[in-house]
């Protein structure tokens, strides 16, 4: 239903703040008002629906994802966290729990427009850097801008930052990878946000012509690269929980005729504990030098992100555990491999993450789905969850 | 002096029937003319001076090598070969050889301009097809006009073709490599043009989110590239006078945090011997395979040529060989790894190489050079060559 609400007809791209987020947000509206929350929209666009039953504590439980998507999207990265918050809020009223709950459309989690993530949470974490308002997108158009052609108030941002009174905050979100599918499972809380660092390497040895350089006499840049991303494979797979990726590689002349001078590559690598990721970036790194001192080539690398794993709150993760375990479900417990909208709250707040298994591990692709027995699964885990975090305030 | 003939100022760059052309021509044209030699420019611009000395048989030998550049070029790839055959004659006058000798400097190898190298010396020896004549360089002119354009009529590239009575050719040209430097030689004899294979492989696995997806649910097309990579260069390492270059590679999506579904990469693969090219290529096209099985990936193969080696003519080359040690040189031979006008006169009649050491191996490129020495070395040879030449028709 979400997903026809996009920028390109036959096809789902819902960039921040582009029209059809007008029609998310009215959708979403009245589907909160329906609830009998009190709606809003916060400066930087994130539509916020508060319900406040009788008899609960000052103190509420924000739950929420974000409604923004990539170019030629899923229907269910992201949305399906905001209904599903939605859905558990309805269960809520149902079992007349006596707490208050805050769900949150954020506006801009995956960094399409702007080429910055975050923009929805970082404004509620209170973690929106107003230099931001100067980014331009493709087309030229300042951020600044943008959030005034909504109809919005840059000036206001400060005023959508949650006060003091959160118990926490929990996201539903697809898995986005194969572990679930591969373990047979509907859902896993999520332990973390896993650490990441992002190095380019330069491999640098001698252009040569292709037939006349005899291969002892060569210094084949593409050649010790190619040694190398076999390291990063070997390392990865040897060490339980690690990720490590090439995904860019360019050579340089690149013909078929002429032996590469120069190799760029880029890495990935990922683990749940800084420690460990620490310390496999820096044995690959001297393993590219030690390839490249054996080659006689030179290695240049230059470090473009270094971010912390961020661990989830235990106490809210405990309770998702504790309501997996009474619904009679596996207690899985994963860390995510890609970053959320829950990584830039918990610097604020508690929280807490439920995935649901993404059928052949396919996302940001049209292809991406759900399965109903998940949903349901992820309601029932809910139910208890909701009821566990309401005893525990008394 | 010639390199300063261009295209561009500051750079050499001579390109088939451009402007500087005429400019070389005429240069050359008056040096032929002192030596004595009838000078003819055929109908694809090869610069032709023949010497009938009194007393010479009907055969002439036939000396020689390009006038044109790739971009940026060196002073000395090609021409050299042309003015070292200029100093011959001149040799063969002074030792009063009855030595019939035509030199010629052919108008296109390099295949910069129309894509299509060998253009001069395909004429030559009577191989040029007329359907190349259609050929558009980047400016849309066609091959056909820009001969015209130099004055010349297309309608007699025919007679531009060698008639029966031609001994043999020999072509000095720069080695373009490594090794003769490395092996502190002056010259060598070359026992043939190698053979070569040109394959573009596509590796396809599964795109799959660099953080989401655990090292042993991924497909990575660029970790079975690389590993082939590294087959590739063991194999050539460990076969004699084999070389084998991955010179071009891509991979889709090609983002950091994406893990590649697609590699494709290009094989150059060389040898003198055409049976050692053939078991090589289908070896590593069979690793090929065994590494894409292993990994599930998928992978295709399209051979883009497939070239014999060109054998130098026997009778020739021992010639030059007893040349070098009649004055105290070791007799070095060696393949050529790079094709020459000599690969294409070899189709018609018997043909030889000289190589002169190329300084750091550099060609195709300003800091080209050619030792004093060496040219020297070059000169004894021919000298020796040529007498030995003449006596045998005898």
């Amino acid at each position: 239903m979400i997903a026809t609400m996009t920028e390109e007809p036959g096809r789902t791209t819902r960039r921040f703040l582009t029209p059809p987020m007008q029609k998310v947000h009215s959708h979403l509206r009245n589907r909160m008002e329906a609830l009998g929350m009190t709606v809003r929209l916060d400066a930087v666009g994130n539509l916020r629906g508060l319900w406040q039953p009788e008899g609960a504590g000052s103190k509420r439980l924000i739950l929420g994802s974000h409604v923004d998507t990539v170019p030629d999207a899923g229907a269910f990265d992201g949305v399906l966290g905001v209904t599903m918050a939605l859905e558990w809020t309805s269960m809520a009223q149902e079992a007349r729990l006596p707490l208050a709950i805050e769900v949150i459309a954020f506006s801009e989690e995956e960094g399409v427009r702007f080429g910055v993530p975050f923009i929805g949470s970082r404004a509620v974490a209170g973690r929106f850097d107003s230099a931001l308002l100067a980014l331009k997108d493709a087309g030229g158009e300042t951020l600044d801008a943008v959030i005034r052609g909504f109809g919005l108030e840059p000036s206001a941002i400060g005023e959508a930052s949650m006060d003091a009174n959160v118990l926490g905050f929990v996201e539903l979100h697809i898995e986005q990878g194969p572990v679930l599918e591969a373990e047979g499972l509907s859902v896993a809380v999520v332990t973390g946000i896993v650490g990441q660092s992002r190095i380019r390497l330069e491999f640098a040895g001698q252009a040569n012509h292709a037939g006349t350089t005899p291969m002892n006499l060569r210094r084949d840049a593409l050649a010790g690269a190619a040694e190398w991303i076999g390291l990063v494979e070997a390392t990865a797979r040897r060490t339980d929980g690690l990720v490590a990726t090439v995904g860019k590689i360019s050579v340089e002349p690149g013909a078929a005729n002429v032996v590469p001078g120069a190799a760029q590559v880029s890495l990935d690598i990922r683990h749940a504990r800084d420690a460990v990721r620490a310390e496999a970036l820096e044995l690959l790194l001297e393993q590219a030098n030690v390839i490249a001192h054996r080659r006689s080539l030179s290695v240049q690398t230059i470090r473009q992100v270094d971010q912390p794993a961020v661990p989830m709150d235990e106490r809210l993760t405990a309770f998702l555990v504790e309501a997996m375990e009474a619904v009679g479900l596996p207690a899985k417990q994963m860390p995510s491999g890609a970053g959320h909208d829950a990584m830039v709250m918990a610097t604020r707040v508690p929280t807490a993450m439920l995935f649901l298994r993404s059928p052949g591990g396919i996302s940001h692709h049209p292809a991406e789905a759900v399965l109903e027995g998940d949903v349901e699964a992820a309601l029932q885990v809910g139910h208890k969850f909701l009821e566990r975090l309401t005893t525990s305030q008394y």
